[in-house]
């Protein structure tokens, strides 16, 4: 064995149309020293890998190999690979990796802010990093981990569980741990995609006396029911002014405790200052790529009402640590594995894509390997 | 004596223009248990007062007594009214009072969020109350205060130097402590009215590396710089861009580590959040009054910067306490003693709301006894 | 109906001893304005009550009406009593009240210390009002509530399920908030009484990943793994040292994250920083009456270790409030059903007082009427 | 230039007695890539030199080359050393150095628990570093500056303002970050050493109101006073009882609102916890060493009274850059300018650690080129 496939996405043409992405065979590496290679069972197709199919982020080096979080088992491995309790993994060992990498831990942000996500440095497997910079990406029979890649061995959680979750779990827990939930608050989740469902599941191991979620389609609410919202209501079929009386009914007609906004449109985020009562808390996480501006009113939604309103960027090693202890324990991994997840091949990613697009699918994974 | 002189401010007339205040004469109230007659010094007039005048604040009980903040000594007690250690006032004590009265400590608010600036129940000494709550405004001999209220005995601070910082003292103080500011931090302040001179001194008596200052006019500026800011623009001659450029030169091309926005201008609150570098923190204590929407990108402004932006509202017990105790420090004094006072008669309060509302005088004062 | 009964506790006698509980008629009250009756359904008999018994409390005032957390019916009010959320309660309501009383809010450890714990003017059924105060416990046929004693509707929540958490919900909620537990946490808990049980269930509720608890008798440990410990240590069949190495293996070698302290013997502290990990946090909420000293090393135990340590006083409105909130959530109800609870008649409190000091009963509770 | 003269401290002997310094010659080093050569300006001789002389810390590699903080210039440079924000370092620029070397970034205590000051790989200049480990002391004309150590260009900041911190900056610049000080706080610093002092300056720039100092001998009282303490007392005239008495007279009666312990006596520790108010908060920081165990009664000194106690060790990079951001600011350069040094040269070692010992010198600096 000293090739293996994988699927290049060129991302969008000059006429900044997107363009379908193929297989191809690439060489496996020679590995570095404290390098690896991973041999791919599941990696997973999110809205983010529509977004690179459309060329709707920033700083992407196409032709990239997407695919951020996968899990698979160490194929082989030069010189040393630690856990971060110092444990060596052993060839054979199944896990998954920060796909973060070289956070430098050197920087202004890194060492006097501590604001990791905030490091000009950081790579993101599947996202910053391209061809160019080797197999980076899970959409693939196998990944190189390079040296300074953080694993984590997966014994006792399936995989099928942890790729339900994927890459919303840790950055649900980021939100949700910058959210400061209290006991018994009434948190309301605004969008019903991973993340959304992710930060309710997350929401409710924290404490909330409830949760809301708005978020549509239907079929994804019935999930965010599953992942523990007590009540939904689908955005489609209301208008701002209604879903506001909506979320008041629930709330002794003060708004919600803490919103987290996991939606994409700019406009939710003036929705989750009005629907969050006086001194609450909002969360905005779902704001990922740049679709435009919104407008609110400083006196009324802000100053006035005491509230606080928190970007979440990103996650460091914690979240991703944090998130899977959390399927350890059998009453979360309960809420995640309620997730329907669909199957597609290598060369199937281009369906997979417009799968995800359209929400027909709630969780894609790729299975590189038959 | 048996009757008290007091300036009546009508509210704007039923085609929305001000209308003049006007001097009355009012019997002096029999004292209920626990309430006493404060023998007023001097009161503020503030560019809330202007506000007042003009109609632009909600849930005004017209026509009132202005005057919120104010320091006198107490003429008569009946009963017994004590401060915060238990000791009992007595005649004669030269005291201030918080102007917020009435905070239930009943309600949801008070209780469960702890957020007591937003009780529903809580009265502002001349704001929210007006002449049919008595005498309840500082422009004028004599207040009332009634049970309940919170008194300050000013031992050891000058009449004139609290007065130097009047109810900015308090606002600007729960602001600074909003901002959590850490030791070496840059400070943006946006404004430079009294709130935010305030929060130049505030910001840097907690610890600031650095505080800049984006203001207007160039007298106020000058003030600035004496409350403590090391570099200061006149936001009258740049415009968003080079005033972008002007606060990255300072910051090592990052942007502010906290940005206070003091201003009244809605669009100030996006430029906070746009000069305030990543994973820092905005608060917007400036939009007292609406003056309408502003627009940001929540994706740039926000998400990826990992940005916090807190509305800050109001202040309770403990802001208007400390903000006493530091005025008790010498290097916090010598910060306020350095701001020009401007004394006005009664007969004077609406030429002194001109002054004030023309930005003629930093600091204004009605002085109702010769 | 003009009187009612109830158990007058004498306090220890002149030789220190305990002396029995008896029964007293006494007649109901005239109600003050914006006061009421409460016929009582359940009242609780805890450990403290052992401890009013055995005089090992400091403050209280002999003879008293034990019973400091009760649920029942509004018999009669008069005037005006409402929920924080502005409801006026009717007679016939169900609901239970907060035992701490007369928290002034006007002194400095209410206002600026905001520590209301400590404000000196608290008063708390059952336990530092006594019968000079009228019917002031809980062990009675009526209570009387006095103006400003705060209820809550119980709606929704059995009386069963709430007795079976008691005065151990608001304490133990405060001291899980205290311990400031993030997502997939170990939090060892010392201690499996009413409290210590509680702590385990609000450790998992609130997101741990593991809750491990050292206790005794086996009885008890019993409930604690019904609560939700993943693992469970008899106290008594082990050393310091073999509790230590217990502790070391389900924490990679490196202690708990969080110790709450929940056993009243003054080791148990010193044990609590040395089973916690570096930079861990120790709560420390079952020392309620005095046992003496301890020791402990403080370059090993606390500086070096980078540890924090926090004593936990009591509970305010919040802690109740959002511990009622937490029993109408069916996954936090399903836990204190769980608790086994013992029955007495009024005629029949010494007898509980000794099976809750034998550890015979782990709750047992008052029914007044038949 | 080929070889350098640096002290060696060969540790106790076998009897555990103190061995004297000696003066040695040393081949200075082959650089590694992104290495440096520093010519040292000016080394600290301080408490924990005293500490190493007599073998009371564990871990150490004797013989060492004594000297954590140290000034200088870069004399050669090989590769690129840059500092935090990206710009390289040239020879010839004058810098400190965080004698904090190999915080690794990877382990559980880094990554997940983010206490870097408790991660297992971290070694000290001068202290965790042996002559093994090269030219890795300031008591030296040249220190090694291995790949990864972190550099601070200190244009601006003279040497003799920054050595008369010395390493009591970061340390202290910590403590009282942790300290939470609020705006008119009471802060109380028991000890009048170098972290002492410190402490004492930091809390002021920090916005307490009142700063007390409890310390020995006089003359570090005068400094203490020249820090900012507004009232000091001498600990060996007084009691422990008659110390209680003096801080409550300055804190209406209920005890510091903050306590840092900076005295290296284990006694101190339970002090700390009685002088403290309730609510309040003990950061210890002076328990470097191991002088054995203190006793407290935990239902009093800490449950009662909601206390919060804090362990604080080392530093991170960030209290280094933030106490050196500090002294850029004149109102912070002033307080320690005030601090009076001695200079030893490399051969008169032992005499500055006999006069650091016997508290003669305050700061003590050896000046290893004439």
């Amino acid at each position: 064995m000293t090739t293996g496939l994988a699927v290049v996405m060129p991302g969008p043409g000059a006429d900044s149309r997107p363009r379908p992405c193929e297989l191809r065979e690439f060489p496996l590496p020679e590995l570095e020293a404290d390098s690896a290679l991973l041999k791919v069972e599941l990696s997973e197709i999110c809205g983010t890998d529509v977004h690179l199919r459309d060329g709707r982020l920033g700083g992407v080096p196409y032709p990239i190999i997407p695919g951020h979080v996968s899990i698979g088992t160490l194929e082989r491995i030069r010189g040393t690979i630690c856990d971060v309790n110092g444990r060596p993994f052993v060839e054979g060992d199944r896990v998954t990796f920060l796909d973060v990498h070289r956070t430098c831990h050197s920087c202004w942000y890194c060492l006097v802010a501590k604001a990791s996500t905030r490091c000009p440095q950081r790579k993101v497997y599947g996202i910053t990093y391209g061809i160019a910079d080797g197999l980076t990406g899970g959409w693939a029979e196998y990944i190189y981990l390079k040296p300074g890649v953080r694993c984590i061995r997966m014994d006792g959680v399936p995989s099928d569980l942890y790729m339900a979750g994927g890459c919303s779990l840790p950055t649900a827990l980021h939100a949700v741990e910058r959210a400061d939930i209290q006991f018994g608050d009434t948190v309301l989740v605004l969008g019903s995609g991973p993340v959304g469902l992710s930060a309710i599941a997350f929401s409710v191991l924290r404490g909330a006396g409830r949760v809301l979620c708005i978020g549509a389609p239907d079929e994804r609410l019935t999930y965010a029911r599953r992942m523990g919202a007590e009540y939904i209501l689908n955005f489609a079929d209301h208008t701002p002014s209604t879903r506001s009386d909506w979320v008041l009914r629930y709330t002794d007609g003060r708004g919600a405790d803490v919103t987290i906004e996991c939606t994409g449109a700019p406009v939710a985020v003036t929705d989750a200052m009005r629907f969050t009562r006086d001194a609450g808390r909002v969360v905005v996480v779902g704001q990922y790529t740049d679709h435009g501006e919104t407008s609110f009113n400083p006196h009324q939604d802000l100053n006035r009402k005491h509230l606080e309103v928190r970007g979440c960027w990103g996650s460091d090693y914690s979240h991703f640590h944090r998130a899977i202890e959390m399927l350890r324990v059998p009453r979360a991994a309960a809420l995640w594995s309620s997730l329907k997840l669909e199957r597609y091949t290598l060369s199937q990613v281009n369906e997979a894509l417009a799968d995800v697009a359209s929400g027909k699918t709630i969780k894609a994974l790729v299975v590189p390997h038959r």
